[in-house]
């Protein structure tokens, strides 16, 4: 969709801008992966913060509402002692008729180093990489329908904390894969690690048309397709689009592909039950299977922590004209 | 109301979360006094900065709005080096249908340390602390018509302070005791600490049905209760209750229950005149007190901060498996 | 308009509160950007941080929304190392009643000790340097029609960087000299500094009735006034004005009063081209000259940050009774 290597990287191959998993290889996402191990620690120490990114400026440009991706990356940034700066567009510089690209450019004047984008419009922080000045990183935290790469990347996080390895592993994605730019980057993500199947488990309206496309197994039947299951991946369904044709009612939607205790069974014994949250109880999963034993939905919120203080960590930009 | 005693206390006897009065004895509420009184110097000084909760994570979990309470709060954990996240109830994944305890264990995963709750309901902060793990704390700073010890604690260490001790006081809270959490706070917290009397004074109306079972002596008229008073307590009248059958007009309050220079004149000549704020000039109090000699309005504002970070001090947990 | 000169310089002639150019003579403006200079290094610097504010509290008090200006100083401040307070007006304790004293009491009884107060009111961070205690600073972030000082010490700052002196450049101020803030503290530091000539260039509805009194030339011409000018201001054109009398349409002020390439050759080949933001592209400027080589519109962005801190740091209060 956006050819996004030689932006996404330095011409040594180090982390520049980080904005969708393709176009980066199994070595990169490996590094990332082993950076968050450094930070997942944290949660067990008294002082949780590193000295790493201070004197640094991270702006959290937000166009689309989202407390608790803005909180993480909050968190994150603080935790690394950087200095955070939250935009809020709709009530900034733009509402009085300035360009997006006015506005990159006066945040670029005064010396910040990191743009977190967020924006409902597929393509906005490949957009904004594109555009900003060579001191600058970018990090997408979700662009329309297109990727939420740092999303991604906890998941990944949480499967290789648990199963070790990725070898071997079986993955179901189950729901709204049409229209959520979280699957498309977990798909993306789990090919380039290398399990051995991805399967995406969905009614052919929430499929894209061609999914095979992917390197993924598709399923219509989540009875069928959780067989063999190491990791169960949940996508939370859009409420809105009930009201459209593409869904009956939502206690339909449950009892054809929400997760329930009998359902889980199916899958294999050891199988985790993850969910990029926040999750609809009773909608795409069981409320017993959320708090149940085998749900790690916690365990990837507390892991977005480590795995964005290493993305942002490893793309903040080094001056080479540094006098400090 | 809600009993608290095991909830707010480890098993120690430290304060574990700060919920109530109710439930505390005189040495623990000693304690905070002590402890507020080694922060309260800090004005003096130049840098005001205490690095005791470096690198811990403190919640504003406000559900109701109140630039005020929220600022000290904030102002008192900046002091203490703590960082701090704000978050808008109205605005956040609540408004997308997820429930309350899901936001809480979502911030939990997070690896916060402590949240600081204000409510419109009743027992909001005790729900969140029955239900927290074990590594966090809660504070309550405000719920509903329940409590707002945090409050009360900064009305003790200005009356302390100021009459160095409690033993031998009259102190009259004067105005809406009903609905006031403020005053229910006040009063456990008087009683507690040894004052000689605690009388209330309102109209009928704005009396809870058993005043006396709070070990609180009632005045309807306020010419007599003022005699022998050491320390009056206004309380911020509510201008809702104006509009029901509850109370005549603002003039007719003021001209009965507000406090006058001439009224003042009955209570000792010592007397102190205290409000939580924010005033209604010439309802519930004349500007010329509120703005004169015996009035020490502001400086319950100034010790606020120096109280609210005794209380977070001392309810921080300590992990034992530190590492660093 | 304001009589500020003792109420802006303590008794040794130091800086204590920023609220106008007028009153402040040549050598405290010098020392101001003198200052600046000091802290303009610091976008080639790894670590962007100086301890000079450490443990200091500053308050954002913007009555009026701005994000830019606002953005600028909570950088400023943050570099300087201070606690960052941003006080929303409208949704705080004024909106409960309390009158804008009582909220200043308030703030100061916790011992912030600077504000930033940005005002639709002319006068208002006047009215507040009145008023607050001797331990706090105010810094006028723009107030009504009146003043906006630190924009147009940041444009002298800009103008020295480039020109390396004031004397004997002729200055041009173009666009709605009337109701500008911006224009009228750019006038008064032009002519301190001693500028050879100020001169303003507008149609006669968008100028002050006796504007000669302010020690400036006048021209309605555009291709006139831009002789022999080292250094050309544009204002931006507020589009409300556009539904008065006051201006016929954007596309008519812009061929009169807007900047061209071709009209920006008559000035000298060497002229800087300056516009405080946000830009109205085709209104009061066209895209070419603000993007282009003599536009140094977000050089003066970048040292709006170096010019606030040091603003901030040249004001913040040094309190006598030091302990630590």
């Amino acid at each position: 969709m956006f050819n996004t290597r030689h932006l996404q990287l330095t011409e040594q191959g180090k982390l520049r801008h980080f904005l969708s998993i393709e176009g980066l290889d199994r070595s990169l996402l490996t590094e990332i992966l082993d950076t968050a191990e450094s930070f997942a620690g944290m949660s067990e120490q008294q002082v949780k913060k590193y000295p790493l990114l201070r004197g640094k400026t991270i702006v959290n440009l937000f166009f689309e509402n989202s407390t608790r991706t803005r909180t993480t990356f909050d968190l994150a940034a603080t935790r690394l002692s950087a200095d955070v700066l939250n935009i809020n567009i709709a009530t900034s510089a733009t509402a009085k008729g300035e360009s997006l690209l006015d506005t990159i450019r006066n945040l670029e004047a005064m010396q910040v180093d990191m743009f977190i984008v967020r924006h409902a419009l597929s393509g906005a922080a490949h957009f904004i990489a594109q555009h900003v000045s060579s001191g600058i990183s970018v990090i997408n935290a979700g662009d329309g329908q297109h990727a939420h790469p740092t999303q991604a990347m906890l998941d990944m996080f949480t499967i290789r904390r648990i199963k070790k390895q990725f070898a071997g592993l079986r993955v179901a994605i189950i729901g709204d894969i049409l229209h959520s730019r979280v699957a498309r980057s977990q798909i993306h993500a789990l090919n380039t690690l290398g399990v051995e199947e991805v399967r995406v488990i969905a009614p052919k309206t929430l499929l894209p048309a061609h999914a095979e496309s992917l390197r993924v197994t598709v399923s219509h039947d989540i009875q069928q397709g959780l067989q063999d299951i190491d990791v169960i991946i949940m996508l939370r369904l859009q409420k809105e689009r009930m009201s459209g044709a593409l869904l009956p009612s939502e206690r339909e939607y449950f009892k054809c592909f929400g997760l329930s205790e009998e359902k889980l069974q199916i899958a294999k014994p050891d199988a985790i039950v993850m969910h990029p949250g926040p999750i609809n109880r009773g909608v795409e999963i069981a409320s017993s299977v959320a708090d149940g034993p085998q749900s790690v939905i916690l365990q990837q919120v507390n892991y977005g922590i480590a795995v964005r203080m290493a993305v942002m960590s490893m793309a903040m930009p080094i001056r080479e004209d540094r006098h400090d």
